[in-house]
């Protein structure tokens, strides 16, 4: 088309068929349905309060997955717009190429380096959770080629996992209905089984399936070798995926292991970070483990700005540098928005909210009666389990009766459960045969009955159109 | 360390030592040498007005590089502070998943197909243009799957081009200096010479140097096999490799071939886009070809936000989407924070500016003037050529005398001369023999003459230097 059109002033886009009929023309969304894509209209969000946004028509829904874990804040928080603007004003944008910095960049790295555990004090920024990822990975290469073991290279991830959507984080994720027509690695990345209690073999114990898990990981280490083994990277609780909680003791004997063969461990805190499960990280309050890297990105800034990072052991920083580098050893890895002052100062006012308002405390509190709240759904038949901690939960559908693995009719019954929350005012993320949910953590035990009460009402309307139509 | 410190009230780093000192302990910049960043000082920008920044000692320079490339408008415009802040509180975030969209995100997906060539007229945002450049990849990919051509998959690439820093595009990219101790793919991605007319064989024609580029193109396809090829990617002008510029005919002879061997083109415009060679995208005005894909990022909010973009053809979209999407066609590529509404209003705002300031006109007045003025300094022994086209330019030193290659003497003397660049108060960009230079775009005729004076007394006091310790 002309270059010369004043496209900004022309033709705004003001009603919500406006508005979604141009997104449709010419947006190409995250996991759009390409076939439904160019004709299925969109849901338009313009405005967020609290826990609840408003669609284009105005119809308010609590939101019951903050973005997409992200908001932990809430929306329309004045304050860290305050911040925003004022640093826009002040300085938008300059250089972290090299020995070049910005007085806020410098400030919220010694803030991640206080929040998070043991020696994690080296940070690399990132604009996105899966460029924090891919660095964190690129920076496990540097390592290893610059302590002159450059055969350990290979990753183990697990099945069902997401790290994110560049090429290498795709290759790393193990959700399987992810897996469309793209190309992925598979030189230098194996997946493991995940922790699927719900899904686990029947009549095994808890305990059983924990040392089956652990057993199956040194096994893959075993047939890869441990001297060609890099890392294994994990997400505390496999968010995406399907909200998979561990069971006790995962972590901590996935992390002995990694130590019995020099294994290094990325723990994932993208979804899990900034209060979600109770603490800034929950590596240590809630898992007992010191990684040696973290990922992070989402309640980085409560969504407020892009932004990632991955921060990483002074151990590991300090093996190859300073007078440890080996020769020519530039990190020749970083993006031209890795600690953009804007999304600094962003994070920077998210982070003290969050300390001043005591949001992690109150996650404390409310995100057991949230978990409590929503096992009294497992009284309906058409609900398999709920599971979750704190705010960062899930509701799993099985009317097949299938103990293994969900069936096509269960992800119709999560479908239908979907629609009629959707209708409600309730937004949920439907995946498979599960309604995932993570409200803004600043959602009150009110909002938390308001949120299973519309969950409850829209099983029962599910339940009947599911009889309806002889699936159950 | 403990989780409770409340950080950012604590310890505020406040002197430019105190800053430095806390950068050096938990920041691993971009590009940074790992041998001197835990003890070399920082240089901190923490102000910007207009084509000027200023140390935290309040030291002002002619920002030479425009930050990186990206404030195309300059520092502290105060109508996109605005502009942030006023969508920061009415909608800081959406996801964009799926269905999912927000106003702004629409509307600058409209402008951007306005402003591209041709029909590029789907976009997916990302936020950098690593992402841009990755999504590209990962769509061309997701194309040929999608279509039946599987096989198609291999990229080539050129040495000395820059695509960015996640795992895939640090692969494409070729400059060699910045493969250091990372692990890089290997089975997919080639690279071919880049088009270097100043180091040219000697004796060679342009019109023949550009048909022995196009040979080796050539060469190159029937080597791998057309059939095995889904892309082949290009800077306009190669950035941060050195600001090398095509010989006339370059990209149209390359874009013929890859018609010829059904091979798409994507332009990666992430330098070049927004202004820099005076036009919103340069493919069209300046090269005559409409590449299939375009990707960009930092002029697009001329920094004020991480942003970056992928334009595709609608020829390619319309073949796998709607009535022609094969089984399960989801787009399982996108970022949590793809179309941003923050961002999108950032840049909205900044096309906008771009627009009614005349901005790109500017661009094409002032910068031939630009290129003229630096053809100036070819008169200094030291240096080798200048060239760039409007303002995307660079200073090659050459005292070694060597046509085809820089040597280490050479070098020497770019560092010699960025360094009394430095303390003359105008920040260039070295690189190698290089001094790379690309102003915000409202730099005015004085800002020239002053840039321009600042670099000749530098390379007249750099000479001397030289001349002391004997390398000239």
């Amino acid at each position: 088309m002309t270059i010369q059109v004043k496209a900004t002033a022309a033709h705004p886009a003001v009603t919500t068929e406006q508005i979604s009929e141009t997104d449709k023309r010419h947006t190409i969304h995250p996991w759009a349905d390409l076939a439904t894509a160019p004709t299925t209209g969109d849901l338009v969000i313009s405005k967020g309060e609290g826990y609840h946004v408003y669609d284009s028509d105005g119809k308010r829904y609590i939101d019951g997955i903050a973005g997409m874990w992200c908001v932990n804040i809430g929306y329309g928080n004045v304050e860290i717009a305050e911040a925003i603007a004022k640093q826009a004003q002040k300085l938008a944008y300059y250089t972290p190429f090299g020995a070049m910095t910005n007085p806020l960049s410098a400030e919220l790295a010694r803030v991640l380096a206080e929040l998070t555990p043991g020696d994690l004090n080296r940070v690399q920024f990132t604009t996105s959770g899966s460029g924090a990822v891919d660095s964190a990975i690129r920076f496990v290469h540097f390592y290893f080629n610059a302590i002159g073991k450059p055969e350990k290279k290979h990753i183990i991830s697990r099945l069902e996992s997401y790290h994110g959507s560049s090429y290498l984080t795709a290759s790393l994720s193990g959700k399987q209905v992810d897996r469309t027509y793209f190309h992925y690695m598979d030189d230098i990345i194996h997946h493991i089984s995940c922790p699927n209690p719900y899904r686990r073999e029947p009549g095994l114990s808890l305990e059983a399936y924990c040392q089956q898990l652990l057993g199956e990981f040194e096994d893959k280490i075993n047939e890869i070798g441990a001297d060609n083994i890099a890392c294994f990277i994990a997400e505390p609780i496999m968010g995406s995926g399907g909200v998979l909680v561990p069971p006790t003791g995962y972590h901590k004997g996935m992390k002995a292991l990694c130590e019995k063969y020099d294994i290094l461990y990325i723990l994932d805190e993208v979804v899990t970070g900034f209060g979600r499960l109770g603490h800034f990280f929950s590596a240590e309050p809630v898992w007992e483990i010191i990684p040696d890297l973290i990922t992070c990105a989402k309640g980085i800034t409560s969504g407020y700005q892009p932004m990632g990072a991955v921060i990483i052991s002074d151990r590991l920083f300090d093996r190859i540098s300073g007078d440890n580098a080996p020769e020519a050893a530039y990190f020749t890895n970083g993006y031209t928005y890795s600690g953009h002052p804007i999304t600094c100062a962003a994070a920077l006012k998210n982070i003290e909210i969050i300390q001043r308002d005591n949001i992690c405390e109150h996650v404390r509190e409310v995100g057991p009666y949230f978990i409590e709240r929503l096992k009294t759904l497992e009284k309906y038949d058409i609900v398999g389990e709920t599971r979750g901690n704190h705010l960062m939960a899930c509701v799993e559908c099985n009317i097949s009766g299938n103990p293994v693995a969900a069936e096509d009719k269960d992800i119709t019954a999560a479908r239908t459960v979907d629609k009629f929350c959707d209708e409600a005012g309730l937004i949920v993320r439907p995946y498979e045969a599960l309604l995932i949910l993570s409200p803004p953590l600043v959602i009150d035990k009110e909002g938390i009955d308001q949120l299973v009460s519309i969950l409850a009402q829209s099983i029962e309307q599910a339940t009947e159109e599911l009889k309806a139509k002889g699936l159950i």
